[in-house]
């Protein structure tokens, strides 16, 4: 079926129906008959797949590995931590029941009321509790220590208003659990994993990140600290790209991890956990696309660069796709993922239409004339500019094309956030800035009921204390306490 | 802490207790606190992930790719087909609630009784009929087809009696689903991917597996044909180690799925579903370790070659470790996956031990004699034996003996089932030859009846009926009615 590939609403019209269509129209993901679960289709699985293969190569390098814990956890086990428990207890998935069977009165199939678990099951939401119930038997000695485990796994939380990628009721995720001797050892892990995340955004996917930390009130349920990385969308929301939560002995001392130390004396464990979800599409989508569809960065697009052909008979296509071969060779030996698109039942315009849709970052157009001149057309996605160039070398100005478009992706991305970062001194401005969207950069006293109270009044949460950049004092915009440092302020995804 | 390494119970001793003992102290699983779920640990994973990567490559090899769907099915969803609600009703997971609270008479977190959901979900079991009532909207005509979809995903079906990678009541898997426009197609796809099972099995795991067609009572719940591949342990139990359903047009037409064919008509899709799981990882155990612990075949060992360090001081050590470098580098330069293990805290002997018990396939020890002499002692797993050999050229050695251990792995297990397989054509033989295991070869004339006493009497039951070798005619053991050909029966996993 042909789709109606000019219907996607433009950004400025309405945003989030931009985002909604393009998700949809782009062929990533559509709602399921599951109320909040999506379908991940495979143009956007493909691009998980991208980011997990990186993401993973990255912990590896960092020395972690690779395990797989249950999806449920025994109801008990969410309470034994309380900060956790009421974080996570409002949205979660409740398993009470382990059979069906046919109905005496005809009714279908129904829950066998026969077979009750003893202990409700929750689907897990994150896995501190189950993994720190087993790691208190993996754990008896500092010799033991670090663990460094690192799970892919599905997760379930009850989102009552879901969005594609955004927010949903299940989705796809890894989370790395720690455990250390000491606090400064899970302290320089939690910074380490955070770092590693900020690298894989602004390297794979171009989006430049703010590093810092979160107040207590926006804080991982059961975390000392959490660490951040805050992205700006082309809207002038914030998005929360990933976390990384220093635990302290919190989960060791509701599951009564101890191990003993080098002075022989028994101690509690130090935590970390830390996680990027497929959440990283809808910021990957909402950074850099346009009201022509995606636009990928080639390090993280399923195919860097599409070839179509343009011919009139079979003649013309058989000597094309003998060219277009020789250059696939050449590409793919420079490690460049290619697609050549020789359907025949649809014609060059619409497939233009259609991987500018799908946003692939290169699109070579082939037709006798170039054959004659030895040319080829050379179309980008992130500036929609094509030029004709000659095929002598072609794979090395491609390859050198792709480097350029993804520092482009991500300058153009870091441009933009700077156009929208900016210091605010008085209330009565930032209420005022707020609503233009974008970062605000104000002095804050520290104190939860500041932060409540501009949340209350104007939405805009503090995405983060940041870690990096200048350290300027100053005057709370509210109370005029004193603020070390300004603080991130923003609306947020 | 120290292991005790010596305590595997013996194959001949308890072959059952073996394998317990043997995924626990090789570190692949262990039980987890919710009943029936595992733990993989890292060195379990790490050898399905081995799996899962190969296996990965082949579907794409075949045109298939990814995508991800919901882990929840609507109960009603499961009743759509018939058989299907029949076979996976009766060990599911439900979930009803989607809410826990705190008890206000202070019996801590509670389900929310209000938080009841409209209809329960089901902890997928298996995809077939979510995805099919996903594909609905995917398929209009023919040009929407074929659709070759696979998903690496968890299911959970709630088996009473579990047992670490063999029966449990979550494991991981991947699940194909394709979509065709005729029956012929979607018999090939069935056809194929039992043949990229059995490559995988054989050229990987190293395990000789038969491949052939279920019986109507061994078939998967809403197939037309279920294809298999068996393989044979060593205490003579076979295995089914991975499956292909023909599913015809029942899913099609339990979720009204047509499309118009090239004659301008509608019709139902044709389907088919695939599946193999961490099942595999308990085969590869059982068909080839022995009472010193695990044989893991090279192409799928988490690491090929361990080098472990023998010296007396810090100086030996420095030498050695500087040797070593240069050996590692050239390994890896050949795709060798080495480990060294220069960890101070435990002696050769004891680092001897568990590489055997973890079944590293070569072992490299290397002391300051060896220094000397320019040799290393080279161990290979599989057959227990050392060698000095000279360290010229010795990467191309290791090289060679890998491919030698891989094949002789296959070639010892195809030698132990054949020692195992034989015909049988009297029920009274029958009844004394299954007792000591094995496949056995007999005529059965067809009748499910037949199937079911043989079954109820022996506790045998029909593997498949093979697709390969001899086709030859007989009488049924047990009526005298005529048999096309032999059909293998055995005592099964």
């Amino acid at each position: 079926m042909a789709k109606e590939l000019k219907e996607l609403t433009s950004r400025s019209t309405n945003y989030a129906q931009w985002y909604n269509d393009l998700v949809i129209k782009a062929d990533l993901a559509e709602n399921s008959a599951v109320r909040g679960c999506m379908v991940i289709k495979p143009y956007g699985y493909a691009i998980w797949e991208k980011m997990r293969d990186e993401l993973d190569r990255m912990f590896k390098e960092t020395g972690h590995v690779n395990a797989y814990f249950p999806l449920f956890i025994p109801k008990s086990f969410l309470s034994r931590e309380a900060d956790h428990v009421e974080g996570f207890a409002k949205e979660c998935a409740v398993v009470t029941h382990y059979r069906l069977k046919n109905d005496a009165e005809g009714k279908g199939v129904i829950v066998d009321p026969e077979a009750r678990l003893e202990e409700e099951l929750i689907v897990r939401p994150t896995s501190e509790t189950i993994i720190w119930n087993t790691y208190k038997n993996w754990i008896q000695s500092y010799r033991d220590l670090p663990i460094l485990c690192n799970q892919w796994a599905n997760v379930v939380r009850w989102e009552m208003r879901t969005r594609l990628f955004l927010r949903t009721a299940e989705f796809l995720w890894q989370e790395g659990h720690t455990a250390h001797a000491t606090e400064a050892e899970a302290v320089e892990e939690t910074e380490k994993m955070l770092n590693v995340y900020a690298d894989f955004v602004e390297r794979f996917m171009a989006v430049p990140v703010v590093k810092g930390i979160k107040t207590a009130g926006e804080r991982f349920a059961g975390a000392v600290e959490t660490y951040c990385i805050e992205a700006m969308m082309q809207d002038g929301k914030a998005l929360q790209a990933g976390t990384s939560h220093f635990l302290g002995q919190n989960f060791a001392k509701a599951f009564d991890v101890t191990f003993i130390n080098k002075a022989n004396t028994p101690e509690h464990v130090w935590a970390t956990s830390w996680g990027v979800s497929t959440r990283l599409i809808g910021a990957l989508i909402m950074a850099h696309s346009d009201d022509n569809g995606l636009v990928l960065p080639p390090n993280l697009a399923p195919f860097q660069v599409v070839i179509v052909p343009i011919y009139k008979n079979e003649e013309q296509s058989a000597q094309i796709a003998a060219k277009a071969g020789e250059l696939i060779s050449k590409l793919k030996a420079l490690g460049i993922s290619v697609k050549f698109d020789n359907n025949d039942t649809k014609k060059p315009g619409w497939k233009f239409a259609e991987y500018e849709l799908k946003g692939v970052p290169v699109r070579l157009a082939i037709g006798t004339r170039d054959l004659e001149n030895g040319t080829i057309e050379v179309a980008r996605r992130d500036t929609l500019t094509k030029e004709t160039v000659s095929l002598d070398n072609i794979e090395n100005h491609i390859k050198q094309l792709l480097e350029d478009i993804q520092a482009n992706i991500f300058k153009k991305a870091f441009d933009f956030r700077a156009s929208v970062t900016r210091k605010v001194d008085s209330y009565e401005d930032f209420k005022v800035e707020i609503e233009k969207g974008g970062f605000i950069l104000a002095h804050w006293d520290g104190a939860p009921e500041t932060e409540e109270l501009i949340k209350a009044e104007t939405k805009a949460t503090i995405r983060c204390i940041p870690l990096t950049g200048e350290k300027e004092e100053g005057k709370c915009m509210i109370t005029g306490k004193p603020s070390k440092q300004r603080v991130v302020f923003a609306r947020a995804y």
